[in-house]
């Protein structure tokens, strides 16, 4: 009979069980049972303060919701599909407990804000979670660069031998896009830490209640300003699943990186056994499978966010069900990325760094080219000529199958009289990497005094 | 130890906990045990009749693979995260059964041809599923259509009144939408319908196998034709992913139209009580939730396809990592469009259309203008011309609030002297939809024939 | 031949047209120009006071880009594909005007760092720019909402009529939206507010440049601090892609809710002709373009965002050509979304509000219910109880065809004992707005305080 | 003033001029205007053939017609934002030039059914040029894959070494990719090729038409069945713009084996210098720009199947104007395909190809090791020891630096009485490609029989 559901009373007709199915939520929301049981007790205890419900029906309500979530803690409470939702599950529950005060505790307020206060709870713990984790992995990064301030490795433009760089450069470039990861994150938090309770279905309620006592009891900056909005909106799940989808991005490049360095190709670093698996045919093989599993995960975040802009869009305030599928969008996208970042966190400081092979890579593929270029602008030479010069030069070493600190003298001649045979014979990794040493350039100094600054802000936090 | 992991002998360290969580896909693959073990069946006749297998083994491994599917079957057997997937929880208990015969079932394959084929295998049954449950609906449709074929209601762009249409026409306009979506799950199935066992890890097998054999006994239309192919690729995942993206687009525009209709502004119709809910706080409220979930799944849907065409993105072959996360996406894009299917057959026949209501719209809102043009026309005045003088005879009904057969011959003569009373007076609704009496219009003669197609259509499938 | 490229020493072949075509920027990121010479006068005045460039040189690069930018906006200066970008056309014409100082010019920076400071530039004033635009469309709607902070209409849910709001309420939820908009365009600013110049290709450069110096001129808040990071990221622009992308959805439900209202059906506002086109066929039609362009551009925005994020996913470090893709997407998204806010802030003022229709959808569908069951818990009765003795009246009314206030004593008595009377007779919709008059509630009183503190706010900015 | 709209009848106010750039699309939809003037005179001419237009008009518009494409092919017609699209400036220039006649060809059809037809004849024939493209791509790989039937590379799993196999193999894998994108094309033109003409507004007209007739002279297979459905999908544009993004998606995957393997790391090819550039500092670079493009291109295309998505999505029939959006997506993507395809095809034939690096990277990292659990199996250990055995050598020759085939006598007996020496000298890479003598397998003579299959078959075509 429909008559069983809370909200029943004018209808002839009991719900569909297919239906059942389809529009209960209770599977991915009962994660936020202490959030909601959290939610209540502010409200209960509002509606006391403010005279709306006796002391008594407060009383029995804390303490009923006491007895309801140790029960959930326990294992020893049982979700209903027929109940739809965390909340009413939670609700009818303490019905059962105390009785008539049960059915006093949802006075003010509808599930529309309940729901939406929930979620802002729930979401603002994942953020701050995700942004612990960010900082742990940036203090793995900071001292894996701390290690190779001096290691030097060919630094890659399209893939191509660019310039040298330090490993512990590269490493702290990660850093820094994971400062801004963790920053849209903290944003994302600060802008959503608004009270929707109390905004009830959709206008706010008849009764004299006091949201400012509810937001704050929640640790809520201040209630939302328009309840219309504050039942309506979900762009805080949206531009969280935005920043986690960037952060998921930065980390499928970082996973590419790390597939391409384990490569028998570039052989630059091996990955612990721990995170490795092989094959059920080739005996030989063993697999990065956690960049990899990363770098896939990348496409799975973005799918949320995708998911989440479309049910969004064009749909009229103020709640619309569509709204229902926000948290399994949200919450898969966010497990997901936490796993990222545990596995990263813990893979990492376990690699193997082979220094000598990145050396090599790094004196190989004319790398020192550009100061080549840069010693004839500081004979005068303009950076433009200076530029072709050395293209010259390269194209005779390809054909002559040596590298550029080989040229003699004989043949800087024949390239071009401003070359100078000095100039050529200067050329090293170590001089490329020690010259850049200006804020941001990857010498080592450059990067002993980063990782410092990282490691004072990071301990900070 | 990582000894037992069936791929360990060349590791010396074991998988960390964490990692084994991440990597095993045991949760998502154990649907498709069923597809497996027949996989497994059709390989272990092929390697016996080639040679490669003695019969007493290939009998050894049939009956374990029955036991280990009746197991399965009756919650015998717990998966295990250890064994990370399908096929290895599958040998792994065979050969704990049978002994040395369950360890030679992996000659000649390798888990990358075998997902593949396990995949393509179970995803073949869905799209079978997903065109019957497209089917069900069609005839639903037809069914409410002919029913509907004389009513009239008004036709809409831009959400304005347009002209009037009859109901059986727009609901037969799904009926071509679902027909096209079926058509794009028949072309992927056609597609996806070739059989990578025998393509092993990514390159064949020194084993004599028969490929030809175990396409056959599998259903496959032929055995994939390029082994590095057979195992990289998930184009038929994007494809599958792209029809189902493309039905819920279509269902969403569907889902939005009975929501606007069950609003107290159009009226138009009213969805059964056992499709509805209503609120926690509202006693009055009676919520179209069905069509409205619908219409958010569109944007699960979608967030599905755009994980796996950005998980698939720049991926090197062969197999990688990565391609794990296809099956999440798939399974649960196709799940919650079969929902989506089966709720809206459940749900429209009993819909209740308020025709009335819909004939009152018709006939309000200037939608007879067209006919009007059209009738000055066969009076030889060109159509753009004809297309003015209607512009200012509706400017003049608003302006005297009245509608446009109502205009009288002063009235007519003041707006334009080719504008006769007769034309004015011969508009109405029924007249209009009678009038687009051809292949494809609104006219209800026209719509009972596409019903007639449709239902030997229908009734031939 | 290839000697023609600025790079092109070490090529033996020229460029084929095609490749030169497609690899070609300059159709889009010529728009850029001016940002690319105010880079350029910083790193030439910087040079200078290094000593890296002579006084004579930086005089003379001074004046010339002064004559670059002049003809440029004079339109005197044609650019060319076969020099790829705006940055080696204006070089290239730089060096043609004053000669070797225009080849010094490049000296210790690379197109890498050059390209990311301009886009830095440019989209910071494009950020500024629709900060603004949505501070004059709040500002339309506050406005908008004092003029009917007392105007009554349906609130609803699930697009069924849940309570009465004010429209002045409904219309600041859009400000709270635009607010929040507006937040994450200032976070996004203030976030990429470092400049990448110095740089250079990936690793900084060999000559002893002043990087605070160069940031400080370009009114950047530091220099970027890890020159791998400064060249090969581009989260700026996604994050920006996702405030618009954000902003869009929210413009998208607003103009859902105009097309709605425009219909016959709702018939509560009317968008003036000027923003309205009519038919080719259907001289009666008046339609609302505009909203459903707006509509509609929320998936292009949305597009924008995920081609951006399917681009960088997976690039490994440092610059890769991909990324030249990054410029036209975002400036696509930004031009459309800042026609929609110019469309919507110019149009919204000649709305007319058909206020009587609005009152009398509210005051139908028994929009007044749940405050029958407030009334009922203020006379003790338990909230559930409450709520399941009004969907009993409301079925009762359904079943007599009347709406809540018209229920006499007798039926009051038939449906609950504790249903009275007094209770039924003092509901009106002016009631339920007044009633919820607390922060964030639909009052009118409340919509006024809310008016005067945004009005001040906006004032400020 | 409105007036001067074709639609202006009713309208009082002229058209804001924001609006007018904003709500026109014939900066996009020009490029129709040959397909426009096709479908106009099939329209025409069935106006004739049925009575409703005179032999005369007919004429004169046939006449008109061509002028107007001369015209605009001699590039002497400029098009005006002020008339909206294509449809409207032809129809005024076709006005001007023949008076009356031209005022009456818009007879029993709109611009509802107008655009779709246009936009399908304009789609069809992309569709076929792009099939076409994609025979000549996969042509071009086909005759590398003969000149490669016999180089040897490593084949990659996870990209770390797997087995060996044939360049040609390799290659054949795309071509069978390229194979499955032609048929989505030709899928989608198929389901796409009904004619919408004469289903004007959305429920077809008062005119005694004849849409068999126009849908013939078109090249239509049929008209389309349901004028509401004819007008308000766009289906086929999703379909299409998946088909071109799995089509992209195949390219990007390519494109990066392209990238890795002109890398240094790998030096498996080279590409042409006509297709590469250099870098403005770096004077030794030169990129693989075109796959690096062609990666990043797929993220565009991706965002234009989204971008459509979402647009579509909850859209109610019939048109809207949100459906504008449709072309500008569509068009871009296909574009974007279409220099990619045609980059692709005249690049591969310059490619350099390093066998001797290949085959080297190939002998290297135990890649024969499946072999010689293959061999293993042969002499009757289980498939699953065989494996153990063969990972205990590989951690063997890991430990002491040798490779598989080098294991001696006393190696094998350490490692399992079961290694036979035999068995490990037998092991070479030749004799891996060699084996894999199936349908599909790496095999040379495997891989001459596909390029001949292909041969014949792209030769029909």
């Amino acid at each position: 009979m429909a008559k069983e559901k809370l909200w029943g009373g004018r209808f002839a007709q009991a719900t569909d069980e297919l239906v059942e199915q389809f529009n209960a939520s209770i599977d991915v929301d009962a994660r936020m049972y202490a959030e909601d049981i959290e939610g209540s007790r502010a409200h209960a205890r509002m509606l006391g303060r403010q005279g709306i419900l006796s002391d008594e029906d407060v009383a029995a309500i804390l303490q009923g919701l006491d007895t309801v979530q140790a029960e959930i803690e326990a294992g020893d409470l049982t979700f209903s599909v027929a109940l739809e939702d965390v909340h009413m599950n939670i609700e009818a529950r303490l019905t059962e407990l105390i009785g008539d005060a049960g059915k006093r505790l949802h006075t003010g307020r509808s599930r529309n804000d309940q729901v939406a206060t929930d979620t802002r709870l729930y979401l603002r713990r994942r953020c701050d979670e995700i942004i612990a984790q960010i900082r742990r992995l940036q203090s793995v990064l900071v001292t894996l660069a701390q290690t190779h301030a001096d290691t030097i490795m060919p630094g890659f433009t399209h893939l191509q031998t660019a310039q040298p760089v330090t490993l512990g450069h590269h490493l702290l470039a990660y850093t820094e896009m994971l400062h801004r990861d963790a920053g849209r994150f903290a944003d994302a938090r600060a802008r959503m830490n608004q009270c929707p309770l109390g905004s009830a279905a959709l206008a706010g309620t008849t009764f004299a209640i006091d949201r400012e006592m509810t937001a704050a009891a929640l640790g809520f900056d201040q209630p939302c300003q328009n309840s219309l909005d504050a039942v309506s909106d979900r762009d805080f799940i949206i531009e969280l699943l935005s920043a986690a989808a960037i952060t998921s991005v930065h980390l499928s490049r970082f996973s590419e990186e790390l597939i391409l360095w384990m490569s028998a190709q570039f052989g630059f670093v091996e990955l612990p056994d721990a995170y490795c698996t092989g094959s059920s045919i080739m005996p030989q093989k063993k697999n990065p499978d956690m960049p990899e599993l990363v770098r896939g995960k990348s496409g799975r975040i973005i799918g949320g966010l995708v998911a989440m802009l479309v049910t969004l869009k064009s749909l009229p305030l103020a709640y619309n069900k569509d709204m229902q599928e926000d948290k399994g969008a949200v919450f898969d996208a966010l497990d997901q990325l936490q796993g990222c970042l545990a596995i990263f966190t813990a893979m990492l400081p376990g690699m193997k760094v082979h220094e000598e092979a990145m050396r090599r890579a790094a004196a190989a593929g004319f790398a020192t080219a550009t100061d080549l270029a840069d010693a004839l602008v500081r004979a005068g030479v303009p950076f433009r000529e200076a530029h072709a010069i050395v293209g010259k030069s390269v194209a005779w070493c390809i054909e002559h199958d040596i590298e550029l600190h080989e040229l003699d003298a004989t043949a800087c001649a024949a390239i071009d009289a401003r070359l100078q045979p000095a100039m050529v014979s200067a050329l090293s990794v170590d001089a490329c990497v020690r010259a850049r040493d200006h804020v941001g350039g990857t010498a080592p100094d450059q990067v002993r005094k980063q990782v410092r600054w990282w490691k004072e802000r990071l301990d900070e936090v």
